[in-house]
């Protein structure tokens, strides 16, 4: 079984909800990634039997830390139309609400279709870059192989600020696993945080909500399979506590995946 | 009384929630303008007697079209950290649930601050544009003073599709309008459908969901006042029945008041 998919594992509970655990292949400094805990709750969704479609969007609200250990969802269908369906869902321990989730799901019917955005032409392939080492530090950052374009993590972190924090990195699961919706929520979650890239100095930081759109069906994640996908992650403003932090996930035959976006706070 | 201040007025029920009702100055094409029951979802929490710090974060989930008449709103303060506090909330019509909500609102403190993004230089000031006009087709439409620097709505409608739907406009209430959190929330969701402008071409559509991040504080939408703000709106990708918008909205001093992100459904 792949570290992920142990990671976002559920088990049905007689009550409607479901049961899981943080997973030690994907700790943070503090708890598990936060990408890993918005897949999860995806997950609910997507294994409830009341399921309608694919996901559009999900919105997730890290509400407190998330402890190691068990956890309970419970993902509520509060509303199914024709063609669409919006979920509710609660993360909680230990009868307290950790995160929370909301998601559209949706059956898709062919439309006039065209992109807006288009992916930067003549980036070097994924093979020619090498890969972010960031010293085994921190366990999720061992469950991707990034190459970054530019805009890779501060090294060392001499607090010399730079005018930006766009990055350009392709992006992939370690071990190697074919996308889906579960997996490309969590990578959303993965661009290090702008402030990092921003001021070349850590400083505490959490996300407080995260949205993620799905702009891929499941054949276009299917095609994308397991090879590696570009982000290209910018912010435009951090003050007094916030900032925002915004990514596109692109497919490597130049098609838009996802796009997502953070609010997170941070201190000093 | 402002008709804003009558779209978004709640009271208190005996049972821990409010009601409220659908206000014929903000009347859509059928139902309520969005931005009107963003902006009364985050009145809840506002008006909440457990409320804490100001909203930075907002996303609102349109599940069903909201009917014109009364309708009742339940918010949760699901979690209250030190400076922190997260709410769901959600609009129920005869019992059945038309729109859920989550926020985050938060006490923040100074910091180390920074723009990234500038707002566009040398732009021609609102009182040298014309004002859209729509000829008064959508009541909403009238609330809302717009002077479009690019990107208006077509006119005609002859479908020559665009190579792009990039808006600039000025914007404020009309009548004008002091700017507070609940009126952001609105504006936020008063760029027009971004598929009319790329498209020349009106589609039936409807924002699925729609999340708006708060980088000002109340200091500074108070310092904004009543004069219009600039919005600078545009999308990614349109595929088969879905497209995202962005925008940004800016205050006349150039600071940056809020950013906002929708998911859209088209047909055809």
């Amino acid at each position: 079984m792949h570290p992920f998919d142990t990671a976002i594992a559920l088990s049905p509970t007689p009550h409607q909800s479901f049961t899981g655990a943080t997973s030690p292949a994907y700790a943070n400094m503090v708890g598990p990634f936060g990408g890993t805990t918005a897949a999860v709750l995806l997950n609910a969704a997507l294994r409830h039997p009341a399921r309608l479609g694919d996901p559009i969007a999900l919105t997730v609200n890290f509400a407190s830390a998330v402890a190691d250990g068990a956890f309970e969802i419970t993902a509520r269908a509060v509303r199914t139309n024709r063609s669409t369906q919006h979920w509710v869902i609660e993360l909680a321990q230990g009868g307290e609400v950790a995160a929370t989730a909301t998601a559209v799901f949706a059956q898709r019917r062919e439309t006039w279709s065209a992109p807006e955005a288009a992916m930067p032409a003549d980036l070097p392939p994924p093979g020619s870059l090498p890969r972010q080492d960031l010293g085994g530090r921190l366990a999720w950052v061992q469950r991707y192989d990034m190459r970054f374009v530019e805009g890779g993590m501060p090294e060392p972190f001499d607090g010399r600020e730079e005018s930006g924090s766009r990055s350009i990195v392709w992006t992939r699961d370690d071990p190697p696993r074919p996308l889906d919706f579960a997996s490309l929520a969590a990578l959303c979650d993965s661009f290090f945080p702008r402030i990092f890239v921003r001021r070349r100095k850590p400083v505490p930081i959490g996300t407080v909500t995260l949205s993620t759109y799905f702009h891929a069906d499941a054949a276009m994640l299917a095609a994308q399979a397991e090879r590696p996908v570009l982000g290209i992650a910018r912010a435009l403003n951090f003050r007094n506590g916030y900032f925002d932090q915004t990514a596109e996930v692109w497919g490597d035959d130049g098609r838009l995946l996802a796009s997502t976006h953070q609010m997170v706070y941070y201190r000093e």
